[in-house]
């Protein structure tokens, strides 16, 4: 695989190039969460980013780099669900198509929101195989061009753009904690965090019915997931060639955490911390508090993901 | 009635006594409702305050001006919740008992709250005459001192710190809308923004099924609530002696909305904000939508009063 791997200097650029478009989310702090884990915890909201979700920071990032030309073409990209957002609303704000390819299981809230944005939707089977398929015949037949939702150089550089935010407010965090699905924003956070302060710990977290990364980082070989049944539907999807090589250099350790614990530091967080999160974002919360991860008298900072859920369907 | 109105410099006495124990709450902003109402709207977050409401600043304020001999009596007071929230950790940060008088159909959410602030409490029908007669049988016995929920001159002065706060913020704002129950925090907000630029529209909000503030303005004397059922829970009582006359003085204008609209927009919020807000939140914000107050090219200033929900019982 001679892909090259993206580097700080391209999170550098995208912050500059996406700043005109996203939210500089806050970082919140729980003194409740504090004195649960004894550590200190620094919560980076992209659920206030736009669209709801980190993801809107790789692929503005990756439009923005279009030539006007091909983004006339349009742009295709397959998601279930937050990814598919941000690749519309990017889209939409430079004038382009978007046709977004959705797992027919994909919460309504998110299909609303996708429509929202202006973009087509073609649904498929929630299987890997069948959103490629999908994506590839829309490429055929339009020439768009497709945005994957992680194993893409400017979508990890643009995910990467808020950890550096992160670090510029608080520049003495001693470990940051992103939770992992395909590996985009644990990618771009990694490759930020330690080329800023090399000596930070950099963790993933991701459900044990989808541990796919764990797995993959223990064969040495990219595994699939099995299942795609976890309550934390951003994660279910294995790494990609880029994404795997950077977490096999730079992430120093990935754990997880069951269904339990998932929902109940989700719900947690929503009722100490008025914040609306998705499940995604518990999952480095219950890894510190499941003791996966020590943060006693340390200072660490959580990646919050997003906060698009469907509140018809409440996992609780 | 002789009792002395709270004035402004109450307010910013508040303000200092308080200091060391409030958050002071950020104020968001969201382009989805300004879209939608045609104003710019300034939220502040009062869901972000200690106890999860706005009524901390209240209770504090009252309860740091006891003498150390009648705290020591303890504390006493009766609530459908977040006051009750209020006076357990205010009571509990100086050291002092409370006991909580609670409607039996208290949100469970607020009652374990209550309970892990370490204060005792007394359930009672859901009725005013057993809350107050209920507390009246504490303090016979034990000498504590009784806080009123709203018609108190140091919980309105404490109430008013939030609008303080806001208009530091955004001195420019041409209006502020808050909801009306018992009128503490309208009162409070309504002499701290009359006081900061007497230009500015004050404007209170409430359930047509609460309709009390608006039927006793228009009649000129206190009309009691006829009944309790709306979604709004911290909506459900009748002015207080003080705080009807301060709305007669400061407030220019009371307007009703219905149970669907409020349920409509506290969701509203939930999925376009990310933040939890409770039922008595969207008051003011559906008055807006709904076009009983013209907020049209203007900045207008909305108190969000707390968070505190019951995510088992959501209303739809």
């Amino acid at each position: 695989m001679n892909e090259r791997l993206p580097q700080y200097a391209d999170v550098e650029m995208a912050a500059r190039r996406i700043a005109p478009f996203i939210h500089k989310t806050p970082v919140l702090t729980s003194a409740t969460f504090n004195r649960i884990t004894g550590g200190e915890l620094f919560f980076k909201c992209e659920n206030f980013q736009k669209v709801g979700a980190f993801k809107f920071r790789g692929a503005c990032n990756a439009i923005s780099r279009l030539s006007s030309a091909d983004g006339k073409k349009g742009i295709v990209t397959h998601s279930s669900g937050n990814h598919a957002q941000a690749v519309a609303l990017a889209a939409n704000l430079h004038g382009y198509k978007a046709v977004i390819v959705m797992p027919e299981n994909a919460p309504k809230v998110k299909v609303n929101a996708v429509r929202g944005y202006g973009a087509d939707i073609v649904f498929c089977e929630p299987t890997i195989d069948a959103r490629e398929e999908t994506a590839q015949a829309v490429i055929a037949k339009t020439g768009a061009t497709f945005i994957h939702p992680y194993n893409h150089p400017d979508v990890i550089a643009g995910q990467g753009t808020s950890a550096m935010e992160l670090l510029h407010d608080h520049p003495d965090l001693d470990m940051i904690i992103a939770p992992v699905g395909g590996g985009g924003l644990i990618s771009g956070t990694a490759i930020t965090a330690k080329f800023t302060k090399p000596e930070m710990k950099v963790f993933a977290a991701e459900p044990e019915l989808a541990d796919d990364a764990y797995r993959s980082i223990h064969s040495g070989k990219i595994e699939p997931v099995l299942r795609t049944d976890t309550v934390a539907d951003g994660l279910r999807t294995s790494l990609g060639s880029l994404t795997f090589r950077i977490i096999q250099k730079h992430v120093d350790d990935i754990v997880t955490v069951p269904e339990t614990s998932i929902i109940r530091d989700m719900r947690a967080v929503w009722e100490r911390m008025k914040i609306l999160i998705e499940p995604s974002c518990a999952v480095p919360l219950s890894a510190i508090i499941d003791g996966k991860i020590d943060v006693k008298g340390k200072k660490a900072g959580i990646i919050l993901t997003g906060g698009n859920v469907d509140l018809d369907h409440l996992p609780w």
